[in-house]
């Protein structure tokens, strides 16, 4: 049997680099569909138009509306092949409406060695037994966000003020995170991972909807099974914009995915 | 009196979205031009076709192919335009050769709001006097590099180990930065400035020739006049690639630019 988020980014070839896709209902949060979960579906396309070049090494995506559940389009354009990577326009569209314009560039972590050495650390964290679990949200949160039945979360109880009105200010949010039928990470489902977790910015006490403009996932390595660490960090409100700064460490204590996002302001 | 700079980001409207550019053999670092000024190129062409929205705001460029000094094209496709921000697809072209492909988000500071609110401290950093000047490297250097008479640039003591065959393996390089010819920074030329220093990898003891995958640069402020201080850091080496971080802040002491480029890892 299959995995409930396979189904969920599965795209449909209808020739050329054109593919449909059904978004789902279960990834809205408000009144649009998560953006991770776009990227993923996008990044889904990608790898079946790619040949030989299965994993998103850098996507780079533009927010230019929200999408609703139901039929998409996503059309494929490749600008280079050949060697040991390729690149390719990407866009999703509903009706006349494109949602989002992107780059990818993707290779194969097989050939590209799956080696990571770092001078990062990963972030300290305490067991996920000790973490708040997004199953503690009161039921009009769920209602508004039916996404947060997609994962397990568990927040960092430090970085958790925010859920009950005392944000720390200090503008970090982690949590672990997995997907809730058990499917296990891999470099389509870190594109999803990356935008997942409630903005950073709940913790800097501007609660409410953070509409990306343009968010770059690198996943650098194929994840390990098990649970993944996810930290989100601002150090930056200007101009009404924010960054949010993710990154993404799996259960052997690897860097596999990091993404910088440029966001609106909650008003 | 025009500025030297200013001249060589010049883009001559052709029609449409069509802009032809005349690429400056000055800007030549090893074999190809320096990603950081083709990216202003493109930046200034987009600037000449987004009316009311002069800033980039975020600016994701996949490069393709080593540009040559000379003749070349900028495309730009409008994607979405309207309401404060404008999202733009761009083409560098030299013949067949598409040498950049990119995606812009333009707006305009002055009614975005200008301010500045920000955690991040500025990084420690000697004065200009302290500091050590680009002059100082050979003249084979310099002539392998001619991009280096574009700008002067003052060197942390403490992280230019790379220059004498001592590289510290803490993946920061910092410099004070200015343009040779006296024109001071904009939202422009901040896209050519977050790619202008040496690879971090240089302090990470891989010295050669770091070709970028993915550049991602976000302007969050115009910057005031005088030196801008860029601080590069790498901390994940994966895959035979390296993420390279960048900030730029302004003599005001704001953090005006930060941007993120994946690279491939000298051989």
């Amino acid at each position: 049997m299959g995995y409930e988020f396979d189904s969920q980014i599965e795209v449909l070839h209808e020739g050329g680099g054109r593919y449909s896709v059904d978004l789902a209902a279960g990834w809205l949060v408000g009144g649009g569909i998560n953006g991770g979960y776009l990227l993923a579906v996008l990044g889904n396309a990608l790898r079946a138009h790619l040949p030989g070049k299965p994993d998103p090494l850098a996507v780079s995506a533009h927010y230019l509306s929200a999408s609703i559940p139901g039929p998409a389009a996503v059309r494929v354009d490749v600008r280079r092949e050949g060697g040991s990577v390729a690149t390719a326009a990407v866009e999703l569209v509903q009706g006349d409406d494109v949602r989002i314009t992107a780059l990818a560039t993707y290779g194969d972590f097989d050939r590209l060695g799956d080696d990571v050495r770092t001078t990062a650390r990963q972030p300290e964290m305490p067991a996920v037994e000790d973490c708040v679990p997004n199953t503690v949200a009161p039921a009009e949160v769920r209602k508004f966000a039916p996404l947060m039945d997609r994962f397990e979360m568990r927040f960092h109880p430090g970085q958790v003020g925010w859920a009950v009105g005392k944000p720390s200010g200090n503008g970090v949010l982690s949590a672990w995170f997995r997907l809730i039928d058990g499917r296990e990470p891999d470099p389509i489902s870190l594109l999803m991972v990356v935008d997942s977790l409630p903005p950073v910015t709940f913790e800097l006490g501007m609660p409410g909807w953070a509409p990306t403009l343009e968010l770059t996932a690198h996943v650098r390595a194929k994840p390990a099974p098990g649970w993944l660490l996810v930290r989100h960090e601002s150090r930056n409100v200007a101009g009404g914009m924010f960054e949010e700064d993710c990154e993404v460490w799996d259960s052997a204590g690897r860097l596999v995915a990091q993404s910088r996002q440029l966001a609106r302001q909650p008003r």
